[in-house]
């Protein structure tokens, strides 16, 4: 398997595959594609129809989007529980997943991902309403699977591939989510994607790109 | 089950697992909120945590994201065969409902669903760039799956559930697809989307609302 990245200090859609691709432990090569240098849009072109990364390639099959590869993932590693066995959590996780896939758009066009940023900046009340409702969803799965463990569906899923860049947007610009009706469980939910070794891993090339 | 929808000849997000509901056969209750009447929001909050449709609630569940919907119904109902029994198939057409989930932003607010409008209308570029790359979608699956049957991977699929939304603003607003590199499958596609019979009962209900 190959799986085509952009720039990893950027690229949230690329982050959310590549978390659920280590998560299966399987072997696969990396494809990094610089992303804002001359000639990458034409660069991804080449590897993926939809001109976006990320991409996998596995033998003749050809994926270009983040939840579709991760989805493929989930059926051919059965095994790594990407997604739990529970259909209702599932569901509830798939519905978490496709909510970000599509939404909040204010928060993502105002407080795009950069790993090597630390700010503080106040939203605005159409951003600070995607944080409320981010914290309320957090808040409200946290609340069903605590028991289960430190992930939004209790072990880690592609919910939280999902999630993590998300985290980071809150930790670079200094959101601090109590003041968005968080009780304690968005923060550390927010906290446990921070700590995630997979993720540490891809945070430490980022800061080193 | 009961599916919380929006008006019909507007929602597209609604029409999405409305259809692939009415494929699996099983009965359902359908609530229609108006909307863009007063006090919808407050309607469908009461349904849906995200504030939008649609919504699915089956028991105890409720989800509240179309695809995460159509995902859940594919599982519960596996002799439907919402999704295609071949692995890759499947994984094709989740890329494609995917990609119709978190994209096509310039189309989808340039050329609104509204199944009582007939018109003509030059796109801006961004549309136009937009309908270039379904065109070439549409046209790259039919190409691998024609021989099973008229709809993206042959037989019906929820990734055909994702693009009927798009064949009607294609009708509403007088696309020519011929006039963005259509060869003739991705319009005879457009074609049975908008005959498929489900469709059709959604349309007929849409013009008497």
């Amino acid at each position: 398997m190959e799986l085509i990245i952009g720039t990893k200090k950027w690229s949230t859609w690329s982050l959310r595959p590549w978390l659920a691709l280590k998560k299966t432990g399987a072997p696969f090569q990396e494809t990094l594609i610089q992303l804002r240098e001359v000639g990458f849009t034409e660069e991804i072109a080449r590897h993926s129809p939809s001109g976006k990364v990320p991409a996998l390639k596995d033998g003749e099959l050809l994926l270009w989007d983040s939840l579709a590869i991760c989805e493929y993932l989930a059926e051919k590693f059965p095994a790594a529980k990407l997604w739990p066995e529970d259909a209702a959590a599932r569901a509830l996780g798939r519905a978490a997943a496709a909510e970000m896939h599509s939404g909040f758009a204010s928060l993502r066009g105002e407080f795009p991902m950069d790993l090597t940023l630390k700010t503080q900046l106040d939203p605005t009340e159409a951003t600070a309403g995607d944080i409320r409702r981010i914290v309320r969803l957090w808040s409200d799965l946290r609340g069903r699977f605590s028991a289960k463990g430190p992930y939004l569906l209790g072990e880690w899923s592609i919910a939280d591939a999902f999630y993590a860049p998300v985290a980071t947007r809150f930790r670079s610009y200094g959101v601090k989510l109590s003041d968005y009706g968080d009780a304690g469980a968005a923060g550390a939910y927010c906290e446990a994607l921070l700590n995630e070794p997979a993720f540490k891993e891809w945070e430490a090339a980022a800061l080193k790109e």
